[in-house]
């Protein structure tokens, strides 16, 4: 966070011409007299006023212009850290530790107690000294975003890293990320490095790493043991499998959900069991699925975001395809109702869809269970309109894929083709 | 299904000079000779075919100006069932069933194997004899609609049907509906009847009611059971709690979901266990929450579908926001990330959205869990931008009270008081 975070025109001027910065303890006289600490404040706040938390707790906005003195009663004191990097055990296996963001990668600013993406790769690893009797991990910040601002191209940029390391001496890539889309980046790996001969873990936690009660020890420290210790290969989600502190789960990334807003153990294997349990200082496979499956490493690493994700609901106004026709995308993935319907409402337009050659596949808003379109009439109606329907596909799975499928291909035709093969145990056996 | 189903032009045309309707059986000659089923076809086919059932169990598509000769061999009988009405019991109290469609309201068509809504709500009772020991139940068909294809049109003809009936004899009422958009419909006459002083049980079942397997006896029988037994009101939806026939559970109606394509027990209170269970013969209660609040009853019977509902993920163009404003929505429900947040690229045309005047919304996308906007800067920034946090509100259910909110609101800043109320405990305690 900046000395004036989120404070612009007059605001800000008023702290720079009184050399205040975010943090500092300050009294104030205007009509009353207030002490606080300078509080940050957000992107789109007016410039007008400055905040202070004060002792109570309570915010106050106070308007600059009828600020009459301040004076500064404390400053804040900027620390600087140095971090040691762990020795080298030349008989521990290595491992890369790439940072994207996220909570994992946060530090809470106990001055203002808001969390902002700022601890490095290289921290994290100091953070958990556990990290290094599990293997040697060298640390890389790809970048430092929560996940909720995170885009195909940034999945495309943590896949060409991947793909650049995996000829190299790292045993496994363990991938800090937010856990608000890491379920989509875990597809996107999925499909664009598909039958990668290492294992790839990404981790994140619902509790920021350098809190008490944080989840990202546990989940850095397992996904480490994982990389080293298990015989496998393919992108996992490594995170709480319970809401204590004894058992983790190790998702394969096609078919995992955060299902929870924040719970430790919000991560869940849709329609089966985790890939893999770590208790007890012990892995244990889930026999239930094979999802590796020996073939070629041809990574394919493009996105076209020309794709549309419609959930359907009573009241839905068809227009919404044409307007998904007229912006130009090249496919939709439906999120239907029960085995996979839309209304009758949406008949003509989604014809008109199939008549522009759009890709359309059917998944489930129930998100558990196989789509089956040809139970009853709805569905089979929408059969006829050349709606494709995608099994047991989570739907965001399915539009990641759709992404994938449509980036790698050279017209709708062959992407089709791709969204019908079960590429990356997308579809569960 | 008529004799006719899906046949049109030329197609028709043959069927009729030929006297033969679907599921006869006949002889055809081509080039090569068939003999087998006439099946139904669907709207959207082609007029040039005529399918048929070989006994293989395929099905073909003969080109009606192929079809040298045409051989009836044995045409459908039309049984007229006579359906009994059990007899009034004047010990027993009265109950209403409202028919409305569905799997409930189905019959498998064992000529043709498809299934379509064509019991009444007097069949229904019928089918089901242990009905008449515990009501005298009436009958009505209200419509007979797949759910997929019910409307917030509908919604209001049923809650006005309901409502009708407050004041009757009826000691509660049974509403059998399709499982697809069960949890909109009860969401929607849970705000439109909120404080209605008698218990209303939605039913479905996943399996047509004329099969062995179905679930629908039970559901049927148990939402009988709890609305004559049970002293309390409300909407509830009545389903199977486990995959087996001895447990039915009562889901409030603004906090359920159907969270499987196919399972019996598809349909879970999020958040907390059901409000009652049905087992063993006896209704037991969840403490947990207490859904009912004696207030006075004063039905709002009005939807607005001028409401957009957005599930963000990484990728959606920003633009969808726009076409949003454009198109004349009043409200826009955002499906966000995590703890209720959705990526930096939509700020802009947010803001846009707010200077507009629309009503904005946020739930998350993991269905469980709060939404909470004041833990990190990108929640703070949609706070600033206006975006509303609705706590644990299931997203499903935000769309319909934004839909009722804005239907009897004068306008969007009414709507936003009601939206920020709990109305009928979509914000669990």
């Amino acid at each position: 966070m900046s000395s004036h975070s989120g404070y612009r025109g007059k605001s800000l001027s008023f702290l720079q011409k009184n050399n205040l910065q975010v943090g500092d303890i300050v009294s104030v006289a205007t009509d009353v007299d207030y002490s606080g600490m300078i509080m940050p404040r957000y992107e789109y706040s007016d410039d007008e006023h400055v905040v202070l938390k004060l002792k109570s707790g309570y915010n106050i906005g106070l308007e600059v212009d009828k600020i009459k003195k301040v004076k500064i009663e404390s400053t804040v004191e900027l620390k600087k850290e140095t971090i040691q990097q762990p020795q080298t055990n030349p008989n521990l296996p290595k491992l890369l530790l790439v940072s994207t963001g996220g909570t994992i990668a946060s530090k809470v600013d106990y001055r203002t107690g808001g969390v902002t993406p700022a601890l490095t790769a290289a921290e994290l690893n100091a953070t958990v000294p556990e990290l290094a009797e599990i293997a040697n991990i060298d640390t890389e910040v790809l970048f430092s975003e929560y996940s909720e601002n995170l885009l195909p191209e940034h999945w495309k940029k943590i896949a060409e890293k991947i793909n650049s390391c995996v000829q190299s001496e790292y045993k496994g890539i363990i991938v800090a990320h937010g856990t608000d889309t890491m379920q989509y980046t875990a597809a996107a790996l999925s499909f664009a490095l598909v039958n990668i001969p290492i294992p790839i873990a990404l981790v994140g936690s619902q509790r920021s790493s350098d809190r008490p009660s944080s989840d990202a020890a546990l989940n850095l420290i397992s996904a480490a043991k994982f990389l080293v210790e298990c015989d496998t290969t393919g992108i996992y989600v490594v995170m709480h499998n319970t809401t204590s502190d004894d058992e983790v789960a190790c998702h394969w990334g096609t078919r995992v959900r955060k299902n929870h807003t924040s719970k430790r153990n919000a991560f869940q294997t849709i329609g089966g069991l985790p890939a893999f349990i770590i208790k007890n200082d012990k892995i244990i496979k889930n026999q239930q699925f094979n999802y590796v499956r020996k073939r070629e490493y041809v990574p394919k690493i493009n996105f076209d975001t020309r794709v549309a994700l419609v959930k359907y609901y009573p009241g839905l106004d068809s227009s919404i395809i044409n307007y998904i026709i007229e912006a130009g995308y090249k496919a939709i993935i439906f999120e239907g109702t029960g085995l996979g319907h839309i209304g009758k409402t949406m008949y003509e337009n989604v014809a008109k869809a199939k008549k522009k050659g759009l890709f359309m596949g059917m998944t489930s808003q129930c998100i558990d269970g196989m789509v089956c379109m040809t139970v009853y009439e709805s569905g089979r109606d929408l059969l006829n309109l050349g709606i494709i329907p995608l099994a047991n596909m989570i739907p965001e799975t399915a539009l990641v894929k759709a992404m994938w499928a449509l980036g790698n291909s050279k017209n709708v035709q062959e992407m089709e083709v791709l969204m019908k093969e079960n590429i990356a145990s997308e579809f569960s056996d």
